[in-house]
């Protein structure tokens, strides 16, 4: 049994009690524990505004820059030690293994280069600009850096992405960061973070981690700090109406649910239906469908419907479940008890509001290498609900794991307004050739989402899967999602900044703004 | 006896019962009732989304600016009749009204040019970004106007400003306004809403306006829509707590309380002096102090507080106090009796906190034209805290009226540290002449302030005062001042609108992105 241990104020430290056991999906052992009890949460908090936040205001863009790439190469020289953990504690196959800890150094290198792009700033200024009749007196709008901490609360589904995405973004912008996985896979983030501390590259303060429960943590949060959330709606919801958060405004980004839609076109060229296909495919299954962005609804046009499902079903049947460090596995277990039961649970109500399974079982699989008595084990479950209008848990109720809804339309604004139906959501990706009905759900479904992906023959070979984060595009969505907003390049450092107009001698705003 | 309507889905309309009542703040007198009891505000919001949104989106920003140039001129063209309600409802002296009336018409005018600048396009496409290795593949990041409604809280102080300002804004982005100004002063607003009713210009849906209580209207609001608010912290918490709110990701803006300071430096030039000594003085009295973005707290090097305190008082002293209707007076009553008790409350509790009055009272007045018995004067009041560092109400609560706390520092370092105690504000102002000094206060204070106004020599006859809010710079702050943004040009259009990261074939989103 390995005791995970939490590195705070510079140092590693175990907590009191029994604490948490984490375990492996794959098997259900237990493999190690964790706790928090007793830390001093409080002088955690202190110590990234006292000692990280003024160390890093210090640096340049590029300083901070020069130390995301760092650790990028460090996570890329560990890769396969890190790779073994998520295996172990995750449950994830090697190639979804590799999806998130690659996530994690190349999101930290992504950044890394914006901040040589940035340079030797320490803030950002935008241009100026004349307010009055006079030439003299102008304006001039700065972003420059929270003087709190940044807390980020991370999912159980990316262990290493999901620290360094939000890490890349807060350390750029100048904010120290406490960051918290979720402790049922916090094995990865444990090794990482092992890693990160060991590069010597981290200024005193500016990363701290937790693993296991968050304690006090939150209640001393303030005006001037930053809290990032991924998970569920419920936890966000009570994250978001804590008194100290919303008494002192303290900034809140929350990723939460979405029902992601994928919508074929009637005029789709083969080229594109089988980049249609391929996606659809990969989302149901990579990660055994635990992705915040995989695809939970599928909009066909009605004449379609039956050979699509088909064909899915075909695709989806290639992919080999088992013992995820068995070569031949291409999908593992899902990475909790819990969520086994959660997963259940969910396909039973899409069932009962309507929805039929149509392949696939959410209690039968076959294994190869593992024993499905004992692990969390399920194969991809393909439903299908005819009456989309009147299938409402379709639309609201998130299954988190290898599963989708196979749902007919006819016209495009009903497509739109089916997709619509799921209150706003991180990504919906649209698959066709005709220009017109393209722009139409683009422009229509835009409001309700963060990220359009546009599959089209053109790019049928090159595009990247919906599922897929880019740290260049924003990732976030309004509504069911959270209305939050992450990475996005640039974009993502807003949230770690306040914006100041300062307006005076325009000599002295250009001299010392930069 | 006027009798206030509401404006809801194209007709002037009652509610039932007595209602509330407003009264002349100069007599004490009853001059309007208005109630909102019985309306369906259900159907209003309906009405917004499914006539009004449709109607704004289907216009191009250039339409829409040039429906606000419409609704500027013709408040322009009413501008004495509603500068009479102000006089008679707010108790605001000529002078004080034309600020508020003028700046309702200027802030629409500013919008109307920014609408024609971002001409015929109906959303704003960022530039296109290479995503990956392929030079086909390409991500746009657009920004498309909210399905929802803008639900629009205003505060007492700015009845024709407070509607104008926020419309402007959401309208120009192409989201549809629900307005409810403060009951107590919301004769100029009715006044102003029938002006902008029989311009005929505002297309069904886009405006309505809501004089008296809410009601249910809150209650109705979800993940397209959006709340901004100006008003008390309390209330800002209680709206941004809601359940539907919080649960359904309503974006909610929150402009509050707000202990604005100003820093005088030691090396400050003479014209410098005579124009920190204008701005504070103007700051006390404009409008009696009811202005979120006046002057609370007065920092100046400690050798320099006596003769400081001195000037001020000198200053303040010239204003004449009385019936706003007089030609001469210059200084008005407070909006409602309620405001006067919290004021002299206000001014007990910075006392307790170890301020001393030195200058003025908060229960005796010389007033003009007027009864001091009957209506709800006070004059400027002048607060001095020798050990600012142990006053912590000075910096915590805001005395909403005409009053100031004058306070010693000794090093720029600790000018910053106690303006920071403030928690957040919208603006500060400082003054001086020696640059490295100016540049070290206005970069350690821009993480806790939305706009910060440096006056120097040569700005010295042509810089605007602290408290006037222009439409080209952002207006809100972090922490106590409600951690929200608005106006800023084209930046406070964001709110409005869903930013969505569109992901595809080059040539097709340059194509139907415009």
């Amino acid at each position: 049994m390995i005791t995970l241990k939490s590195y705070l104020r510079g140092e590693w430290v175990e907590g009191q009690g029994a604490g948490a056991t984490l375990v492996n999906p794959s098997t259900g052992e237990p493999i190690a524990t964790t706790s928090t009890e007793g830390f001093d949460f409080g002088a955690a908090v202190a110590h990234a505004r006292d000692v990280g936040g003024p160390a890093l205001r210090a640096m340049t863009f590029a300083e901070r820059g020069a130390v995301l790439k760092t650790l990028s190469k460090a996570i890329h020289t560990h890769r396969d030690a890190l790779i073994e953990a998520s295996i172990l504690n995750a449950g994830t196959p090697r190639s979804d293994a590799k999806f998130d800890v690659d996530g994690a150094s190349g999101t930290l290198a992504y950044y890394g280069s914006l901040g040589k792009r940035l340079g030797d700033a320490r803030w950002i200024a935008e241009e100026s600009e004349q307010l009055t009749q006079s030439a003299r007196f102008f304006g001039r709008h700065v972003w420059v850096p929270l003087q709190g901490v940044a807390v980020h609360i991370n999912a159980f589904n990316f262990p290493a992405w999901g620290l360094a995405e939000k890490l890349a973004v807060a350390f750029l912008a100048g904010v120290p960061v406490i960051s918290k996985p979720a402790t049922a896979t916090a094995l990865t983030t444990f090794r990482m973070m092992e890693v990160l501390v060991e590069t010597g590259a981290l200024p005193a303060g500016t990363l701290q981690l937790v693993c296991g429960s968050t304690g006090d943590l939150l209640g001393h949060l303030g005006a001037q700090d930053a809290l990032a959330f991924t998970g569920s709606a419920d936890t966000g919801l009570k994250l978001r109406g804590m008194h100290n958060v919303l008494s002192s405004s303290t900034r809140v980004n929350v990723e939460a649910d979405s029902l992601n839609a994928t919508v074929l076109t009637e005029d789709a060229s083969d080229d594109t239906y089988q980049m249609f296909l391929r996606d659809v495919a990969q989302e149901i299954t990579q990660k055994s469908g635990q992705k915040c962005t995989a695809t939970r609804r599928v909009f066909v046009p009605a004449s379609m419907i039956d050979r699509v499902q088909a064909d899915v079903a075909e695709r989806v049947d290639r992919v080999v479940i088992g013992n995820p460090a068995h070569k031949d596995v291409r999908m593992g277990p899902l990475a909790t008890k819990q969520q086994l039961e959660d997963f259940r649970a969910g396909v039973a109500k899409l069932v009962a509001a309507g929805a039929t399974v149509v392949h696939g079982s959410p209690t039968e699989v076959t294994v190869v290498d593992a024993d499905a008595s004992k692990g969390y084990f399920v194969g991809p479950v393909l439903l299908r609900a005819d009456d989309p209008a009147n299938a409402a848990a379709v639309h609201e109720h998130e299954v988190f794991g290898p599963c989708t809804t196979l749902m007919p339309y006819e016209t495009a604004d009903e497509a739109v307004e089916l997709v619509a139906r799921g209150g706003g959501g991180l990504v919906v990706s649209v698959y066709g050739d005709d220009r017109d009905v393209l722009a139409k759900l683009v422009l229509g479904l835009a409001p309700f989402h963060g990220r359009i992906l546009m599959g089209s023959k053109k790019v049928a070979d090159q595009a990247i899967a919906p599922g897929l984060v880019l740290p260049s595009c924003v990732h976030g969505g309004p509504g069911r999602a959270g209305g939050g907003e992450e990475l996005g390049g640039e974009r993502g450092l807003r949230f770690y900044m306040q914006r100041c107009a300062v307006q005076g001698d325009r000599a002295l705003l250009d001299k010392f703004l930069g």
